[in-house]
């Protein structure tokens, strides 16, 4: 049973993030109405300074968008991308020549001093630096030479969710801009978001089975594993329970040793060739006697242990993690509600507000 | 205490890993002796064609050495650089153009299809292509306009120990060839390396306060990180303890909120500008009551909770990776014995070696 406060509403654990989570289908429609034409602009701009390779740098949860940007920049546009180690240049002071090159660094506040340096650097060194941020008031939008504001509105929960949604379907345009694409194909995910979003109590059944849980496995291939290793990092924050995220390949060599019926795994199955490259690692988890949850497709969900069936029956495959994500932010609350615990109050932050 | 068969030693858990972990200075020797010309031949090859742009390919053990020559390529020769996401190539047949690329595979057997099959797709791509492998009969070398060879001998455990050390000073003496240099600071790794491993008494009391943990959080910043990542895996794959691995940036972003008194920490602290990073993360763990255990320098050591102090005063950071890993993997061995398991015979894969 989950803890609340019915006498008091604005004490309810969680408040924050569920009401923040709630907002997701606005803030989509938001950047299709209001922020698309200026993210198509700077597409066209930096589409015609032709970048040779694109570099991503960002942490955490943006982090992680960067890295469905990333799937993007090599699938749809075909340049070479890397994930910056940002140590190299704030830490070692490494200066690589940057001409030619895309720089991208996604940070909801915009605030933190080391993706600034590290965006400075990058356009000292001759970057076409690009911020995607939640605040273009924010250092990093002043010191990169484009800015990508995700319109999300401010986000006060320490679990960042808007942001990260937002953050996909931003760069999902800035991509779509670059090989002059329109973006046509996302104006259905506001209302997709909206229902998957109302399917709380589908979300409140599966949180029961990961209540006692001592770790979590996540998987998938392609597209989908931003999304897991963005559900891992949401559960781990909220929850506390280990999570540990695997493309399914890498989840063969080693990592499978630790999965069998006591760690249940959670497999986020996109319709597509993501979807189809993962199948054979669905199969050996069923060898194993894995307790698997899909997030995916009708089909895959019922071959599963359980799962949450999306409606992505047409939606292509590289706008489905701005669906997927959803009912994983939604069991990440859950779970933490059903541990009582506050997933508004994170333990390692809470110390720091207590300080006021 | 630890499960031995005194009358058997042919069926002692673990032998074949402690027994590999052993050749570890012998195989560093033979790099240096042996394989270092050849190597330096194929960097002044590919230095000359002047690639712009670094991507690395690899999965589980080699994609944590690819993590490290990533380091050593942006800091050292100053070349921006990309870990591949191997599905866009052969998922999703993404085909970038790769002219004035250097595309560097990592791989210990040289024989996974999907590696293959993406050093080829590089190759017609336009890239110049570097195999790195322990098998220069390998698909990988043969597709590869390049091939270095680890020279490890063949490894018959199933956690990789000699491989990774090889990967790691091989990279780096191709690195140091690709600017020009010749690698002569490697040449005290041999013997710090056989000094280290003598020193199995340290490890097993210290594996004592891990018997029993539920999970296991690793950190490091810069040239550290690779080594938490690949202690991590170590960990996983031999004892199933959930180890989750972040670079210390990261682990303040959320994560933190796992550790506390109950989730063991181990910090590889290197000896330089990357250990200078971590120590606000340092002090944050310590701030919160973390048992912090300490791989690095006798000071760093003294002022954690418990550690091994490694012998790198003389050893430039770069190359400490090579040592730090090597009491991670001891660990890793030790602990899993005392938690009555094989480190020879990790579940998920004993079941495929039993249907011969």
């Amino acid at each position: 049973m989950s803890a609340t406060h019915p006498d008091r509403p604005e004490e309810q654990p969680g408040r924050i993030m569920s009401g923040e989570m709630a907002e997701q289908p606005a803030v989509l429609r938001r950047i299709l109405d209001e922020g698309a034409p200026r993210i198509r602009e700077i597409a066209e701009q930096v589409a015609a300074r032709n970048p040779r390779f694109v570099l991503l740098t960002a942490r955490g949860t943006s982090d992680n968008a960067a890295l469905y940007a990333k799937y993007l920049l090599e699938i749809r546009l075909g340049k070479p991308c890397g994930l910056t180690s940002m140590s190299t240049t704030t830490a070692y002071g490494a200066r690589p020549d940057l001409t030619d090159v895309l720089v991208i660094t996604v940070s909801q506040s915009g605030g933190s001093p080391d993706l600034v340096a590290s965006a400075e650097a990058a356009r000292a060194a001759g970057a076409i630096t690009v911020a995607v941020t939640n605040n273009s008031d924010s250092p990093l939008a002043k010191v990169s030479e484009f800015h990508i504001d995700v319109l999300a509105g401010p986000e006060k929960a320490l679990p960042a969710t808007k942001t990260y949604t937002a953050e996909l379907l931003a760069l999902y345009l800035f991509v779509e801009g670059l090989r002059g694409g329109d973006g046509a194909a996302a104006k259905v995910l506001p209302e997709l978001a909206r229902q998957t979003l109302g399917r709380g109590a589908e979300v409140k059944a599966l949180a029961g089975r990961y209540r006692f849980a001592e770790r979590m496995v996540l998987t998938s291939r392609g597209y989908g594993y931003p999304t897991a290793k963005e559900a891992a990092l949401k559960l781990m924050e909220t929850s506390y329970i280990p999570a540990l995220s695997y493309s399914g390949a890498d989840l063969l060599h080693g990592p499978l040793a630790m999965v069998d019926n006591i760690s249940p795994v959670i497999a986020i199955v996109t319709d597509g060739k993501g979807g189809e490259a993962l199948q054979p690692v669905l199969d050996r988890l069923k060898d194993r006697g894995a307790d698997l949850v899909v997030i995916g497709g009708r089909e895959q969900v019922d071959a599963a242990s359980a799962g949450f069936a999306l409606p992505t029956a047409d939606v292509p495959e590289e706008l489905q993690p701005i669906l997927e994500i959803l009912p994983l932010q939604m069991l990440a609350y859950e779970v933490t509600i059903a541990r009582g615990q506050d997933p508004d109050a994170p333990r390692a932050l809470a110390k720091v507000t207590r300080t006021h």
